[in-house]
């Protein structure tokens, strides 16, 4: 080694892409990136070619495997030239995942989809976070659970995702039987690129307690239940995955000289356990300790806080103990319409005066928006929503839920709607953090993360404003891969320049903003009264007060068969003949 | 005269110009129309030249009465010459004005505003129907009425508007009392005209039924209800107006030689009595007899019914005996945004996309939106809309309230929130209907007039599907004019060739299309189930149930009270300073 500095990679794997970082282990500064596009992207309408005649149904992602590898072998390298620095001065790699993404693999590791005889069969690839189409299943066990009483379903808010782990493998079960029978594993495609780093197969304590219902006081589901499930099913864990669980912070093992060779690093390295994008951000936000909500915000919102305790609060996505910093237990719960929402709004509600004033002023419509939205005062707009264009996630759990907007005069424009929507998705977050409280788990600050409110100060503003709290902003842009890097350094260990636990790598290497949004006092009265508004909403209809929403969906469905089988009424209507004056 | 023929002439006093239509008396065929624009327009910012100094407050919309008068020197010749007929065959002419819409005279009908001693005063000139800065004194009405028990209140829903009579004399008063004291004269502009037509002054029954707080059997309000507004407008009735009101059907004099010399027309031919632009359309509509429905629809939406009997109906406008057609009660009721609100939904909520396609195809977005929103099913948008963006008229007289939509999703589009506004119009009127029914006044069809539903079929289909009725549309285009020239008919008697009453006049004169709009069954049974949604909504959120619309507006007004006195908020947010990496 030429000189005493330490560096790390993390690698962050999203959905269109994986990022890599090399990160300086003594401060968290990060010297150099590479981004891989995957070649072949999110499969949601036909697999690749050759095999492009096979097309998917609605509802469903997957990913190709080879593109993760082919991360390591293009972004790695390069973002260690790009960093300027000597590959043997890199001392540990961490990646984090989204999830659940999963894939069905040969005993060793080789994923079903490169053998001939299954890459014509969709379900032999990789099933992408937002593959949704495993509802039926992911409905039939929340349905088996709640019949036999499954203690866990508490620790999920009492419903499980159709993104998660056991939907998507029993979904492989029904509809491809061979290609269930032929895997020798299901697993994590967080676990499986760590698998190709080291040869070694390991599962993390993150996706198996957030997305497989482990815990490590209870493990997985019984077997019983499984095989209430279908009987095929039952040896699920025991034959197709793993009852070894391996911590966060630890390393999965070393760089394995293929590896080596395919990231230009050093062969016997540390490899972190796997990690999961959310939850990695939070101590690369500097927070390793309980008292700060963590929201990674995008299109959607993921909130993760730390507990000594683990209270049950209503309406969380999981709590897992060690599942996001070593020692506590990790919380997490989310919004599920944010940037998402804003976008929907700026593609479909926004007319054109906006987008011409956004292009004389090289600007996008979304600040044009901000700037118009900025100008107005708590209350002014007159308007106020309900988030839930995609359904509640935290803390009604109901999917079927859907956006509200109410106010509107002939005054209203894209502006005060902007606003308004802004606002909402700031009481759900209100919402989440005084069900928290009310658990019993204290939310003293906030610290954002994401590229939505690195772009947006009046976001940050009124979420400040709404929930009466301090708001502040992780420095990093890519708090993901950089968290993957420190958690690389920890796994590294102290002994080889790294760390001993997360919190001290925490301590000198992530950093906050200078920036900080502290509430109004004006305005959060304000919003205390509108928020008054929001929460009587929120549970006159997303507890049943008022049924429409759920009504206005079933009608919808019914309304969506129908078409299929006949012409429209309007079709049918009579042609109009003026009288002759 | 050289033929058997015989014409009357019906002049349509609009917002921004007037309209004269010759109308051949056998048939009601038209035959000439002309169109004059009111030089000086709406006034509603400045005073005309050489007083545009004088600069108008908010919600004030006045007119000059010249371009009153200039309307019958220009139009009524040049439609004679566009008939190509004789003038000299025309045997009467009759008025229809927008109301209420009045102004000061002295005791010989000269207008105020025509003083140099009063012409700088705003209120010295003709407050236009949509003046709305009365509300104060509207509000005042309202107030001393509800506690002095006034029986008329029942007639008008129990609350009167600010567009009224009363309300824009009592703003006279109080605001500019040099004006009220010179003014011989408060008179409805509808029976102004007449009396320039005529050179005598008589007040029709229609303005002073439903704007003027008169009925046949009580008359005006009595004198103590006008002291206990302010002691000097005890005698506004006696002082200012005239207890002598004459019925529809009824001529008001004879063409004076003058009036002969503006309009061409022989002096002496019958003068109707002034009548009302929605009001007249009925008749023109063909609809002279009890259970049908004619909604006048534009920007709003007037209903007029006809009854033999006058039980109390909530929420209605007003109910005039002889009020629309002699003989029966007439039922005003009303919807206050319609093709407002579709005109705002274009204008503020459409992207770039529907706008160029409109382009691409020389269609306007109108017929866009419409073009995609007859492709979806009744439910197929998935959204359920309250139609309160100019608050509620009818049966809820509440301009607090304003619009909701709900069921929002990322996949709702403008053509889906297009069809809820539709929608949401359709359920608005079969909540009049069934208020209708349900006090005893039956409805078996309806005839719809009006530029909005001749350009629009999807909405005239869907109007079908959800009330459950035949709907038809007016032959003419012009209703008001042609009613107009029908009761110039009836006033001319059979005698001189027209008609004895407005029933005979109907039969001959007004047509239906043959365009039928026939309820489809599964879609009526659809949105029956919609309607159940859309019902308890309109209780929920109008009858106080849940009080988010009033919290809204009350919030609104508070915070824009504040923006007088400081800067927004956000404007003392924190500057963000990323860290140095």
């Amino acid at each position: 080694m030429t000189d005493g500095r330490r560096y790390t990679v993390g690698v962050d794997y999203g959905t269109a892409s994986a990022r890599a970082v090399v990160v300086d282990v003594a401060d968290g500064r990060e010297l150099g990136v590479a981004v891989y596009e995957y070649a072949n992207g999110v499969i949601d309408a036909r697999l690749p070619a050759p095999d492009d005649d096979v097309v998917l149904g609605p509802d469903w992602a997957l990913q190709d495997p080879a593109d993760y590898v082919e991360a390591l072998r293009r972004a790695v390298p390069r973002a260690v030239v790009d960093a300027g620095i000597d590959p043997a001065q890199v001392i540990g790699i961490g990646i984090d995942f989204t999830s659940c993404t999963m894939l069905p693999t040969t005993a060793d590791g080789t994923p079903l989809c490169e053998f001939d005889a299954f890459r014509r069969d969709p379900h032999a690839w990789v099933k992408l976070w937002k593959h949704h189409a495993a509802q039926p299943e992911a409905d039939e066990i929340n349905r088996v659970a709640a019949e036999l009483g499954e203690s866990w379903l508490d620790r999920y808010g009492g419903k499980i995702s159709s993104e998660w782990f056991f939907p998507k493998a029993l979904q492989i079960l029904r509809e491809a039987p061979g290609i269930y029978h032929a895997a020798g594993r299901l697993i994590e495609a967080a676990d499986w690129i760590v698998w190709q780093l080291t040869g070694v197969e390991t599962r993390n304590n993150c996706t198996a307690g957030y997305k497989a219902l482990w815990s490590a006081e209870d493990g997985f589901p019984d077997r019983q239940f499984f095989a209430a499930l279908d009987p095929r099913f039952e040896r699920v864990v025991d034959d197709k995955m793993s009852r070894t669980i391996s911590r966060l912070g630890g390393a999965a093992g070393g760089l394995s000289e293929q590896a080596a060779g395919w990231t230009g690093l050093r062969p016997g390295i540390a490899v972190a356990v796997a990690n999961v994008d959310a939850h990695v951000s939070m101590p690369a936000a500097s927070v390793t300790r309980p008292g700060t909500l963590v929201a990674i915000m995008g299109t959607s919102i993921c909130h993760v806080v730390l507990s000594e305790t683990a209270p049950a609060i209503a309406g969380m996505c999981g709590v897992v103990r060690d599942g996001i910093v070593p020692g506590l237990f990790g919380y997490e719960a989310g919004q599920a319409s944010v940037g998402d929402l804003f976008g929907w709004f700026v593609e479909r509600g926004v007319p054109p005066e906006y987008h011409e004033r956004a292009r004389a002023r090289g600007a996008s419509v979304h600040e044009i928006l901000e700037l118009d939205a900025a100008a107005l005062r708590p209350a002014e707009s007159g308007l106020l929503a309900l988030d839930w264009w995609n359904g509640n996630r935290s803390i009604l759990v109901d999917a079927d839920l859907s956006g509200m907007l109410v106010g509107m005069t002939m005054t209203t424009g894209p502006a005060e709607i902007y606003r308004a929507l802004i606002e909402a998705t700031a009481f759900g977050t209100r919402i989440i953090i005084e069900a928290f409280e009310a658990g019993g788990v204290a939310i003293d600050q906030v610290v954002a993360c994401g590229g939505l409110p690195e772009r947006n100060r009046l976001l940050m503003q009124i979420y400040a404003d709404v929930t009466g709290r301090t708001w502040r902003l992780a420095a990093s842009s890519q708090t993901p891969a950089l968290g993957s890097a420190m958690f690389a350094a920890v796994a590294a260990g102290a002994e080889a320049g790294g760390y001993a636990d997360i919190a001290a790598a925490a301590e000198r290497m992530a950093h906050l903003r200078d920036a900080v949004f502290e509430p109004d006092l004006a305005s959060h009265a304000v919003y205390d009264r509108l928020y008054a508004e929001y929460a009587r909403l929120h549970d006159l209809f997303g507890r049943g007060g008022d049924p429409v929403m759920k009504t206005l969906k079933a009608l919808r469905l019914e309304a969506l068969d129908a078409t299929h089988s006949g012409p429209a009424p309007v079709e049918r209507a009579a042609v109009e003949t003026p009288v002759a004056g």
